[in-house]
């Protein structure tokens, strides 16, 4: 499917937004902007000056859909009067802000909004280390931690998209006497294991922790605790390992090391040929996952149409 | 679609057999057998000559198909060459037997085979409580734990199907110093909260444990703890606790009052209407899930030819 579509990355400090064609290969970006995530009003009337004046600029095609990657939690119930808001963000003033209705009004095109980590789970398996699989997770370890999981083909949505940061694992007070730090749950997975919760257990940000820093075990446990739990779950075919806390490269053969010793072995029967390295991998897409994923969703879009 | 199949529920201790057309209600059982699990050639002669006899004098039908609800682990790869047999099982013989093949030799029809949880979580999906939902589990708690857990309307498979069992849950030797009894993981939530661990960290069987018994309150907290972990990772429409351990009645607000607590409040926007007491539900189909979820992969097989 051919077409020229907006894309829109939207996190808590930036909206990275594009236009581009969509090819056979990732997205052929032809312009792309930061924007900082100020008041919901200014942030989106930057965004629609962005499209409105790089649109007619670039192409003189028209503008089939816009898809928005986005940050948090937000309502995909499409019986809920809130469909497509941003819901209980601790973001002040984005509470309820209906982005989608807004964007559609202005540009008369589809508008598809999802989560971030959905996106990101999307152009991985178009464009990424996912394609041709049926069943894998997109992880984010950053700030916060989320997950995008596709099971036979789809993303999955259940009564709403996934919040699968805040699962709970064993914390040993003896080893780690850090209480958590997530508001709603304290010692979740979010709570223990976030770039928050790094900087909260060790009195700075992760980013300044050595390679050799204590503070990679203790998060490559958690992860690996983690993972063996989706592992139980959903038995995906391959789990990707995204997010700023995840571009700290020693993380992943601790992470293997530590996933392997927990599940016991008992899995290895039916993981047949794939090894650990090929099992436990960074996104193909490196950063652009969730940017590649907001096009997924505006030709999706398009789709629906 | 109606038609004679054949049913057999395939359990450690004893194999149910059936054979019945199937309407529009729960599957019309014409005849039922229990055959006790010996060896798999005196089980499976057992299971064949009941087919044998019964068929020809209940009906002048074919029998269309055979599906198997059965203990595991099974392979379900369609790619392997163990394809379809019981895998790895600690039951003495049984590891590596060809049920599926030898049944398909003798009735020359499909046969189904799936995990005793998946085929209950198909029987739940079309007669039982879950019926319109696209997205609900189905645990079982009793000798071992299990899920059968259906995504977008399928059934998650993945590399094979899940072992959620043996997920991990916070254990706090403080509270329980009871090491887990999982011969893989020790403290997974099978090795915690099964009715073989409660026998082991009571010294007497789940049953014999009366209503107000401690260890009741505390099986509570560990499996909220695990649904816990399936909503925030597949948000499923309800949750579905069957087995053994769940015939404790005095279990289901126990576990639904934990669960709140450990949820924190955290999906109240997103269940809307859903109460707790609608969302954490026994089986509608009560101990025949099973024997049902046999025919459901019956004539799924038929559909397959």
């Amino acid at each position: 499917m051919t077409g020229f579509y907006g894309a829109i990355e939207a996190g808590g400090t930036r909206f990275v937004c594009a236009l581009g064609a969509l090819g056979n290969g990732p997205a052929r970006v032809k312009v792309e902007t930061v924007i900082a995530t100020t008041t919901p009003e200014e942030t989106i009337e930057n965004v629609m000056t962005f499209f409105h004046e790089h649109h007619s600029s670039e192409t003189s095609e028209a503008l089939q859909a816009i898809g928005i990657a986005s940050f948090g939690p937000l309502d995909l119930d499409r019986n809920s009067e809130q469909f497509g808001q941003i819901i209980a963000t601790p973001k002040p003033g984005w509470s309820g802000v209906d982005i989608v209705g807004k964007l559609q009004r202005a540009f008369k095109v589809p508008v598809v909004i999802d989560t971030d980590v959905n996106g990101a789970a999307l152009a991985e398996h178009r464009w990424g280390g996912a394609r041709d699989l049926s069943d894998f997770v997109y992880l984010t370890i950053g700030t916060g931690i989320g997950a995008g999981i596709m099971v036979n083909g789809s993303l999955i949505h259940g009564l709403n998209h996934c919040e699968w940061g805040h699962i709970r694992v064993p914390h040993s007070l003896e080893a780690d006497p850090f209480a958590g730090c997530c508001p709603f749950h304290g010692d979740c997975l979010e709570g223990l294991a976030s770039g928050t919760a790094i900087e909260a257990r060790w009195g700075k940000p992760a980013v300044t922790c050595p390679s050799d820093h204590p503070a990679w075990q203790l998060e490559a446990q958690y992860l690996a605790f983690a993972v063996h739990n989706l592992v139980c779950t959903l038995f995906p075919q391959k789990v990707i390992l995204g997010g700023g806390i995840m571009e700290q490269k020693q993380l992943f053969p601790l992470i293997r090391t530590s996933l392997i010793k927990s599940l016991g072995g008992y899995f290895n029967h039916f993981l047949g040929n794939i090894t650990i390295d090929n099992y436990i991998v960074p996104p193909a897409l490196g950063r652009k996952s969730g940017l590649y994923g907001a096009f997924c969703l505006a030709q999706s879009g398009c789709r629906m149409k």
